[in-house]
């Protein structure tokens, strides 16, 4: 499998498998540490970086930012994607209740504080982080216009959105959404069962998985379901002489026909190494299903 | 925010909150009084008078006409919506079952009716009461196309129906649906996760929305969610120094980006003054969301 | 009723009633009885017969084929409908796990299989069994492409489709899919909850009605759902002078807008004269509501 992928006929290319940042704040990298760690990735074909605004309560940006600002040449050879929307609550932020905002001057602001904290002059994907019920599309397609004009964002695209919702924001903008950045995994099953997968294939759409690993639940093997799924992935390692589970569950979301971009959120590079290990191997069916049913806990009819 | 919205682009107005007449045969006015009564409506502002066909069972519409036919100048100054396709079972309706009808014929014969009851040659919007199972969605587009030509009926619309059933029937009609009526309030977000109310935000169309206040529950603090979303109101209520709670209420809807139009239920004037000084209430996504979470039960996430 | 109806602008005809084939093998014919069975099927009208790969274990598609090889002037009396993408675990079948194949090759072999056992150089209709959530439908559309290019297949359709998987094969095609084989019947409304009845109204796409009498729970009056049912079926049967409450569910069926088209899967021609009978039926609405609320186990609101 090739390593980049194209997500946009007008130009936009990502790495097959996406670099997490949302702990970033939490694995302590020196400023040295996380200019290895960003140059690792890049040797393994990993160019895209996944951010929000919310990430490490508003920090994760600004530590990823900082290593921008002394290696400019580094900008053009990776693709950062980052998100707005979410209103934390806490003591950083004592709003009288968590909530979303996806009002156009809110965007506008969101976007104009990542530019600074990435000490960079655009952001190449920008996402609507959660559904907002009270959201007006024609704002969100408004702000995006003028975000795309500013040349501050190139492409745009959602998270965690349903079919309808995806639709009607679509529908008020002139450019395309990009990409709907959901959960997928074995162990979360949500978006074939409410057809997301499904309607993302119709649109040609790639979505960005996270939580590909389910947050470890998925080698959990004192839950039932966590222990069904890590038997079948060792079942389905023996066919590929590999024993890195991680491996396989990579490429059980990387051989799905959708064109899924899995998110590695680990610190650890190795980790990242396992997940683009999977691009060598290609599955069958009867290996695919052998994950999914054990996801499932049955058999299909 | 303005007092008349524009249901569709082809003309029609409708007030911003709309009079509900289902319990109007429960209010016991005289003549005189429900001439007044509607008199108060339009000098608030209140021009649209909702009912249905089987309201009072099938008694409202007749008690409204009667003072239609003595003040023939009122017609113009008002819109009326009314609806059909339900079949009562009871005493006076000894049918072996309640059931659904949206038969070209029986939807002729329940227009005709109703204009007699009226004491009106035309009905502003004609809406389909429930989504008829059975329902054949060419029939009622004819139906609907024969009323629309001969002047009885000038829009229509439905209630209660899912996105889907909303398409088809509208797939066969050469005119617009105009609305969907269906239940929303803090206490029932259905339509808001069944994606409803983004569907309607797409094809720009205004939802009326009926029982606003859920019947009462949402003041009922005898019971957890009720108490919940009680409490919020009354938080969001200090805000705009009011203690109606139920203009807080109708802030909440008429707030919403999608255009809810409200149907006031009370026969008490004072009820719908209440609900038409929320016009003047502007939310800030903060203020919607202590609401939302409090309905939902849980901060989103 | 007209015992013939069109399925595909086209041309495709389907009888109003479909043989299914499912436990052919289990019917114990010889070949002489299952070609006075098949004959009698014609002379009530019933010229189209449902099977799939898989049906008897992968043996019933050969033991119906037998009939047409000695009978050549029979293949163009009738409409064979096969099916594809069920691969079996079992004895005969020892995979690892049971799963779906919609693989372009598959799908091919699967067809030259069906053609080889059936005795015949095309199938009228094939249908994808399930639908597959490793599908690639390109592939699928590819491989209709070549079937219906080889005259191999006339027509495709799919079975046991949501909406938005239909949307997205069909997306696909440059031919149209000409059905959804779902199951139907008062014991099972899945699809009126799921709306998937509504959609095939708005592309005008007659839905087959696999399992219409729920493998006969519909009769079982030890179940209270079966027992409900049981008793509505008595009520209206009476309206027909019919002891035969299968009559009535196929009427039921039949009189619904969508255009089902029932599949009877009994081996005895009495049965299946019982579905043809029910042709003669024209429910009104309060007719079919009383069986749809029994199935419901409340009256519509």
């Amino acid at each position: 499998m090739e390593m980049t992928i194209s997500v946009s006929k007008s130009g936009l290319k990502f790495s097959r498998i996406v670099q997490g940042m949302m702990r970033l704040n939490q694995w302590n990298f020196t400023k040295t540490e996380l200019e290895e760690f960003v140059q690792k990735c890049i040797n393994l074909g990993v160019t895209t970086f996944d951010h929000a605004d919310i990430y490490g309560n508003h920090t994760c940006e600004a530590i990823f930012g900082n290593i921008l600002k002394d290696n400019p040449s580094l900008r053009n050879k990776i693709q950062i994607v980052t998100k707005c929307g979410i209103m934390l609550k806490n003591e950083k932020f004592p709003r009288r209740v968590a909530h979303y905002n996806t009002r156009k001057e809110h965007i506008l602001e969101s976007v104009d504080q990542s530019l600074k904290n990435f000490n960079t002059n655009y952001i190449d994907l920008l996402l609507i982080h959660r559904p907002d019920p009270f959201m007006n599309p024609e704002e969100i397609a408004e702000a995006f216009y003028q975000l795309s004009k500013a040349g501050k964002v190139l492409y745009f695209g959602v998270s965690n959105f349903t079919i309808q919702q995806f639709k009607t924001l679509q529908s008020k903008m002139n450019l395309n959404l990009v990409t709907n950045q959901i959960e997928i995994s074995p162990y979360n099953l949500e978006h074939f069962q409410n057809d997301n997968i499904y309607f993302l294939m119709e649109k040609n759409i790639n979505p960005m998985a996270w939580s590909p690993l389910a947050g470890g639940k998925l080698f959990n093997i004192n839950d039932d379901k966590g222990k069904r799924i890590t038997n079948a992935l060792k079942e389905v390692a023996k066919d590929f002489n590999t024993e890195s589970l991680d491996t396989i569950v990579y490429a059980w979301l990387l051989n799905h026909p959708v064109g899924i971009i899995p998110i590695s959120g680990s610190g650890k590079i190795q980790r990242l190494k396992n997940a683009v290990d999977a691009l060598e191997i290609k599955m069958d069916p009867e290996q695919w299903y052998i994950i999914y049913e054990a996801a499932l806990g049955q058999r299909v009819p």
